[in-house]
């Protein structure tokens, strides 16, 4: 995919130029130079010759078939460049140009007519207003960057051109090489989807790198993230970028949604590693790229300091990953040639008095031991330390082990030297420990991932033709918000069990519908107009006979009428009352990214407070409904506390799957909650009390 | 204070040594090549001469009085050495030897003679197993370290003396300087106390780092630090050290606590900024070290990229800093002046095509506007940035601005030499933006501690010498766990409010009980053996008449001596039953190192399953009690929720602080429960329902 981007045969550089600093001339210069082997056709129509390279005045003189065309012209003529792409049949472009949506409405505009002209005629396009590309395998340098990287196995596409400008930098100092090095700009046309695809097969590619301020659609985004993230890492840095803005929300779910949330669960449902700062990004990049993944969450810890063992046993403790318990055998070779101080447990303490051969004798017994699936050796610059010999021992021992090893040499000026044979060797340094135990960390949490089985999708059988047409006939009223009768009517058709309800416009009618279901009952306000019935007293609960019920039909509807007095009131719903079950609230909210995502949470006061609520976006399979559930922190508490009964877990799953299939089978819900769902004791069920719900 | 160990006229080295790579020997080199002023007299019996310095025999032949005597002979023969230095009148010494308490049953023993000797002639000890101290404003370097730091004003202390040498280390390449470097070894004598109160009037010393393990004496360190810190910034990294190990623990307070909680609210109650990881810890060194405070909270971003842009503010959203907004006239001056592309408002985008003298424009006219109390300049190196020049322009504003100044330039070879620039001239730089966000977040935090009022202390008029006199006739009767109603008397008796309740041994007691108190009653058995009562059934509440309490009298006790025959059952207790209220829980477990830790929380199943509660180390004052109460997340339940009333906060306060003062006053409660606490609405009071209580 995308291969004349990548490797293309010829490449014609429109708006090439003579003068220096100038970005015309410095992408043609780092085409040149850096031992690209197909032809470079500059063009420009004032001059025959730059860096001593032929030539053309127009692109329609080139003799040559063109693979990819870099244009690099003033915004207002990159559409006539297009345009002389299209007659000269090529069919790839990087528009380098500035000038587009970023500079305002007028930019907007030439971008879309750029956009329609570029789909008009199958073409892709990189760009507008982006650095470029790199493929070190073609050693094409189609870009105005700085630097050009040295080959390796991380590829790296950025939504920020000036961020590349950085890592090229950072690279250089870090032994860090690149397969690929892609700005991606104004994501016109090629994106991360676009992206992640033509990377996924590349044998060149250990790791991608990823920054996103947003993606451009979230179900294909997750598709493609999900298939690569079981073939290699992918690890993003998500800025804000998208306002997070004041969204109007009438449900719980809506007003707890938001573009974060969608992000994460996009990505814990992906498979993607999140880092949260650059530095995350780099510390991973760095360990994924030199190093194999552990079989396990087992650590030894080998330090010549009692201090940074600690620290790092400490941030071990915190992490997924766990200390290693040593086996007789690796403790008894240690105790014997150890120093009788040291510690031969984990983490080893060889002593500050440590050369570089008790290192090796240490690290080479415990990387043997079978408890061990991956080493941090930590070293402090004492009197006594060879510095530079204990680091290449390290690296020797780590090209003929099976097992990851990574180092933290604490220090500066003295541990430069050694900084510099690790990282040319492949073994990835962290200034301090706490950091090489996230980056081993990020490795084990990848690896589960990869030994994850795929969601087992679950379909039920339900009503949904009857569905379509009640919201057909909501739309045909030009109705938005769901009275919740017939929202419960919905969610009954999707297999929600909910409780037995009449409405009733009349007192006497209430009182025969409450003689039909049985005393007690609840009598609430119905009007599509009132969402939060509750919130001005239009709920009543336990009423036990007739002359309640008309009391309490009067009350409510006089109470609507004084304080909602344009409220449509159609009556009150008269419903059977249910008691017992702990209350959860399953909602979702259609993210303008990601499309539907699902809530869940325990229901009450404490959703709004704690906000100890999970999302996914939809569809999801059955382990996903699973770890939903067991996300929350108060998830105790449904699994029964205390000597409590647990709760019908397989229900709430169930339900789960099934408001899954609802939000997917019908675009047009926006936002919904299902407030609260009752979960009875295990085998018990579920029943829906109450629901809302918005269509477009 | 310990001004011999800081600035000795004379020094003495015990075990000098004229062999290389011998501490005896690197330390003697550190106290003569450094610029020491004082006198130096090496003590060895076999030489004459080290270094080209004479040596004696022995203590008692060096003819001058001694000030600072440092010993570095074998763990053995250190006892002796203090010997000959008590004979020779030295009061301060230092022990570098290993070979003690850090090496098993011999050495500890070795260690607490050394110790008892010390203390028979008030004499004051660094160490032993220590690397030594520093002091750069006498040119003092008795250490065996390899780097003597540059003059600065850092005063560092470190229980980790390996943590040193990387520390040193690293300073030089960071242009870090130190006032003081010392390091702490076992702490046998001379501990993080001494130190702090040491160092508080230092005028050398502006920022105090410190790496703990552990504090000897919590009460202590407290105070220390909380006078220090009103007059400089304490940062502290504190890793694991003490083992988390499994603590019996009888109450929920107990079971919550733990010496990561006892830290944080000792860390709270000082003032002190915890460091999470080194790299912290040296991350608000640099900001500290080298700028002035901010006057507030608003920070000005200015970059010359979007991506690294929207990174920072993402961080500064996250943090307790505030986005800056311009005043009119910075917006119009800069607009009128930058390009039409370019962002006048918070954070500034200069664009990727900004020179130096762009940077200088947006800077000057930024840090002048008032509405911002710091700024951060963030760069990536593009292909038109002047790098240095740029660096050379902020260094230059940070010097005459009385505004912090930080910087993220981002990048590695290219940005090399402004990276020296800026840290000589002592503009802190963060190698990421988020970093660089974290850093100011911890000097606004630092400036929020020193305008905090100090808190007030409440003393109440309490029955102490009834408390006093009970806990006698327990301790008398051999007695630990008090009973319900026990507890409940002592809570009482210091002004907590607690229903109506009589013993009754009988079933015709507990009647006549009831009856005096009135229906409906609470009953639950009572027996000091039972500590969780509801567990096995042991309380029923809603008692309505004679029957009911005759049937629950026999079936509670009956239930209790089958499932715990050898509990001493006394009977039961009947209870006024108290409805409404919000149940709270107020609790105190004794920390080893800290004492009293009191604990706040919500009641119910909540606070053991989302262990929602918050720590201060007693005594506290008014606004310590009001912040416990805020920091737990689920506060605005007590607040009012949805309309509901704001529960009696106020009562709350004065029972945390009541409980303060009990729990202070009376050392031997080694642990408590008041649980629950009912607190009913605004002006209500609270109700102490039940208490639960260990002495030692």
């Amino acid at each position: 995919m995308l291969e004349h981007f990548f490797s293309p045969k010829t490449v014609a550089v429109v708006g090439a130029s003579r003068e220096e600093g100038k970005v015309g001339h410095d992408l043609l210069k780092n085409l040149a130079k850096h031992g690209y082997k197909g032809k470079i056709y500059p063009v420009n129509p004032h001059t025959e010759n730059i860096l001593g390279i032929k030539t053309y005045t127009a692109l329609k003189e080139i003799p040559d078939k063109i693979d990819l065309a870099v244009i690099v012209v003033p915004a207002p003529y990159v559409g006539k460049a297009v345009d002389e792409c299209i007659e000269k049949g090529i069919d790839s472009v990087i528009v380098i140009s500035a000038g587009f949506k970023e500079s305002g409405i007028d930019g907007a505009a030439r971008e879309r007519e750029l956009y329609q002209k570029i789909k008009q005629h199958s073409m892709r396009m990189l760009g507008p207003n982006c650095l470029g590309l790199i493929d070190t395998q073609s050693a094409l340098n189609a870009s105005f960057a700085a630097d050009m990287p040295a080959p390796g196995n991380i590829a790296f596409f950025s939504q920020s051109g000036a961020l590349c400008t950085s890592i090229l930098d950072w690279a250089v100092n870090e032994c860090i090489g690149f397969s690929k090095f892609i700005s991606m700009g104004n994501k016109t046309d090629i994106d991360e989807v676009d992206l992640i695809k033509a990377i996924e097969n590349d044998d060149n590619t250990k790791v991608v790198l990823v920054y996103l301020e947003g993606v451009k659609n979230g179900a294909e985004f997750i598709n493609a993230a999900k298939k690569i993230t079981k073939i290699k890492p992918m690890i993003v840095v998500k800025s804000g970028g998208t306002t997070a803005g004041a969204k109007a929300a009438s449900s719980h779910t809506g007003t707890l949604a938001g573009a974060e949330n969608a992000f994460d669960a996009a990505f814990k449902q992906s498979g993607i590693l999140r880092a949260e700062t650059i530095q995350e990004l780099f510390d991973y990049a760095r360990i994924f790229s030199f190093q194999q993944l552990p079989k396990g969450p087992h650590i030894a810890l080998i330090t010549n300091a009692g201090g940074p063992g600690i620290i790092a046993a400490d941030a071990v403790e915190r992490s997924k990953l766990k200390m290693a318990s040593f086996s007789k055998d690796t403790i008894n070779i240690l105790r014997s040639s150890l120093p009788a101080m040291a510690n031969v447990y984990n983490p080893v303490d060889v002593l500050g008095d440590a050369k570089a051969d008790r290192y090796k004798f240490v690290i080479e017994k415990v990387i043997e031991d079978p408890n061990v699936d991956v080493v941090l050796v930590i070293l402090t610059p004492q009197t006594m330390t060879e510095i530079e010999k204990t680091a290449e021992i390290i690296t020797e021992i780590s090209n003929r082990t099976g097992k990851p090893i990574v180092t933290s040499f604490m220090g500066g000026k003295r541990i430069e030297n050694s900084l510099k044979i690790m990282c040319q060797r492949k073994v990835p340094n962290y200034p301090f420990p706490e950091r090489a135990v996230s980056a081993i960390e990020a490795m084990y949490k990848y690896t589960l991932w990869q030994k994850r089985p795929a969601p087992k999708a679950k379909i039920f059988d339900v009503q949904k033709e009857q569905v379509a047409s009640f919201f057909e006939k909501m739309k045909q009223a030009g109705r938005q918000h769901l009275n919740e009768e017939e929202a419960r009517q919905v969610i009954s058709a999707y297999g929600f069990r909910i409780p037995k309800s009449i409405l009733a416009a009349t007192e006497s009618e209430a009182v025969k519908a409450a003689e039909e279901i049985g005393y007690p009952v609840v009598i609430k306000i119905s009007s599509p107009d009132i969402l939060h019935k509750s919130d001005f007293g239009g709920v009543r609960v336990g009423i036990k006979n007739e002359t309640e019920v008309r009391n309490c039909f009067c009350e409510i509807t006089q109470k609507a009428r004084r304080l909602m007095p344009d409220a449509d009131i159609k009556g009150v719903l008269v419903q059977q009352m249910v008691t017992g079950g702990k209350e959860v609230i399953l909602g979702m909210s259609r993210d303008p990214q990601f499309g539907p995502l699902l809530m869940f949470g325990l229901g009450g006061i404490y959703i709004e407070i704690l906000k100890d609520v999970s999302f996914r976006i939809a569809p999801i399979g059955l382990n996903e409904a699973e770890e939903m559930i067991q996300e929350i922190r108060s998830f105790p508490l449904l699994k029964g506390a205390r000597g409590e009964r647990p709760v019908d877990i397989n229900t709430v799953v169930d339900n789960i799957l099934r408001l899954s299939q609802l939000v997917t089978d019908f675009p047009e819900i926006i936002e919904m909650d299902i407030n609260p769902l009752l979960v009875f004791p295990e085998g018990g069920g579920t029943m829906a009390l109450d629901a809302r719900m918005t269509i477009s």
